[in-house]
């Protein structure tokens, strides 16, 4: 796939996991671009995502490149972990001829270690060399981790009558939850709008794609998503909150896309529950209930054994602090209603089990005491995910 | 194991699950006990939790007879499940000739199904014909589920010069977390006290032992915790809080024991996690932090591979909630320190993994912001809990 006008990737390798393959990403925007980003809000925060956060204040929303690396998180490793980010930004700088607050960082990879920078300097002018257009296959392959798979997804818009690209690319599959863990992705777009409409568009995007997925409830040190904005599409600037509301969709239609490929993706995942909880007296209520469901260890295992154990559910929801009406609440797979009023509705246990059985399994917990609702896609927890975690680092 | 003067148990079969054995446990306080109980702060409130409660309340914390089931939690039944556990309340109030609100009843198994209550009738005259002071490995039998094995402990203390037992018994593997998922333990003592200082006794046992456990973060709408004295020992009746330092020893030592015995037999768990928080700012936060810790499937699982990523414990107290210094946290396990003033340490990685490869693993966390703690025993989460816990209805 192309990367949108105005952008240039490659992907190299500095050699700093084990497994074979490249292992550093690097996006430039050939004549800067219009940026924001959200990051974790784990309180830890690897260094890259200090150094980012910093950059784009300082830069005032500018960035010219991007220095993403798998294999290491660079996270909780004190000064010197801030000191090897720092000169692989430099030394960045210097080959792209930009200011340094105009060079992004993000790492991922195991948390602890320092970043070994001078393999990652030391390949950054072959990185340099390599970027194209088409350089986005190789980008997005650097910086997969325990990923089945690359994740690229794209959308058209128009604005001013001229047809807009959005392409983003992320990677991630363990600690992802709402906030975002141990998941990057870099979404790049021919638009030109304003840092701070960017902000806002992306804080929106967020909310319905990377902030409502969970693979288990774990956010890591490192979670970053960026939006960079060429201009090259030269449509009138976009700055306010109503502007763009194509634009809007097709960035929320790519955020989402990239969502759901991670959580289908989540370690050692075989099954998907779309999760609705409604009738939640608040949202946050609602939250409450969704996350209490979706990170429930009993809940994902039910899936991944494809049982239909709906007792589960209903129990990971009353303890999750949500209110809820005891006698009203219901709970629907697919079309099938099992609980009703609170009591078990009489249902063929062989409708049920043929709902779980599917890849996607859509469930709706109606809470019985309000209007406020809450979405969230999780994955099953089986023996896959246990192989993948239980033996990471070696 | 005898049960302590003034008890005597019972346990039965009345099928009400597939696999052999015992499922119908009886507990009768000959000449009726004091009593105080602590139960699941879920929502959902299976029927015998609410039928319980209210008795307790009207018999001003009188307990005759206790009737335990496995195999059926009779939770979110309805009306119909209310009238099933009714239905064994009353018979069992016939045949002990007591009154009805001196029977207290619980119940564990599978959620949304109702008591089978004729089954369970049917076989009550035989619980009672069965009742001896050796009934207790019967009764402890009767109500295991998933349990790997019985889990029985005793403790004695001496009062007004003579000496008196605590026997206590219990099940609970999978859904076990703070605030006490799918737990049931009966603690029977021959001291005299009053249901209200048994209650605070409880209480103080329970924050020490059952509600310092995580297996998964679940928990049920069943547990229940209840705690029976026949007086007995002839002492004087405890009722002020400082009375009987000796006796809470005794307790707290019981249902330690039986705790550490239920994660210890986490389904499929192999190594325990000694969790202690400490230097934070509040006691809340330093909960948030164990609580989140001993969740995390990630932190969980490095432990079921005998791996000390430390930088999953720290991700995890990161995204707690909690306040901490990222600059003086520290983290020891063991007698070795990995990380301190949020840098990671020299160490060897074969000296961490000797300690993370022993069957109980201490951890120690420091915020590095104050002077609370708090503590938590968590087991791992390998292919063993996936096992179980797919396949569990079937």
């Amino acid at each position: 796939m192309r990367a949108p006008k105005g952008f240039v990737l490659s992907g190299v390798r500095a050699g700093l996991r084990k497994k074979r393959g490249l292992d550093v990403a690097m996006i430039v925007a050939e004549e800067g671009a219009d940026a924001a980003a959200v990051f974790t809000k784990n309180r830890f925060q690897a260094a890259p995502v200090v150094l980012s956060r910093r950059a784009l204040q300082k830069s005032k929303g500018r960035v010219t490149g991007v220095v993403v690396n798998a294999g290491c998180a660079n996270a909780i490793t004190g000064k010197e972990g801030m000191a090897a980010a720092k000169s692989v930004g430099k030394r960045a700088a210097e080959l792209l001829r930009c200011p340094e607050e105009q060079i992004f960082l993000a790492s991922t990879g195991v948390i602890g270690v320092v970043l070994p920078d001078v393999k990652v300097r030391s390949v950054l002018p072959k990185a340099v060399t390599s970027l194209s257009a088409l350089g986005l296959d190789a980008a997005c392959r650097a910086i997969l981790t325990t990923d089945v798979g690359p994740k690229v997804a794209q959308a058209s818009f128009t604005a001013n009558g001229s047809k807009g690209r959005v392409v983003g690319f992320a990677k991630g599959a363990g600690m992802i939850h709402p906030n975002m863990a141990t998941m990057l992705a870099f979404v790049m777009t021919d638009v030109a709008a304003t840092p701070a409409y960017l902000k806002a568009a992306l804080t929106k995007a967020a909310g319905v794609s990377f902030n409502a997925i969970s693979v288990d409830g774990d956010t890591s040190t490192n979670d970053t998503v960026l939006v960079m904005a060429s201009g090259k599409l030269g449509n009138e600037r976009l700055s306010e909150p109503g502007d763009g509301a194509a634009f809007q969709q097709a960035l929320s239609d790519v955020c989402r896309a990239l969502a759901r490929m991670i959580v289908r993706d989540g370690e050692g995942a075989t099954r998907l529950m779309c999760l609705d909880v409604v009738g939640a007296k608040t949202e946050r209520d609602a939250k409450l209930a969704a996350h209490a469901i979706a990170t429930s260890p009993l809940v994902k295992t039910a899936l991944a054994g494809g049982d239909p154990n709906w007792g589960r559910i209903l129990a990971a929801a009353g303890r999750s602090g949500a209110r809820l009406a005891t006698k009203k609440v219901s709970l629907t797979i697919g079309s099938l209603t099992l609980v009703k009023d609170g009591q078990p509705v009489d249902y063929e246990e062989a409708d049920a089990a043929r709902i779980f059985a599917k890849e996607e399994v859509p469930v709706v917990v109606d809470l019985g005491v309000g209007k406020a609702s809450a979405s969230l896609i999780t994955c099953d927890l089986g023996h896959g995910y246990v192989s993948v975690n239980a033996d990471y680092r070696s």
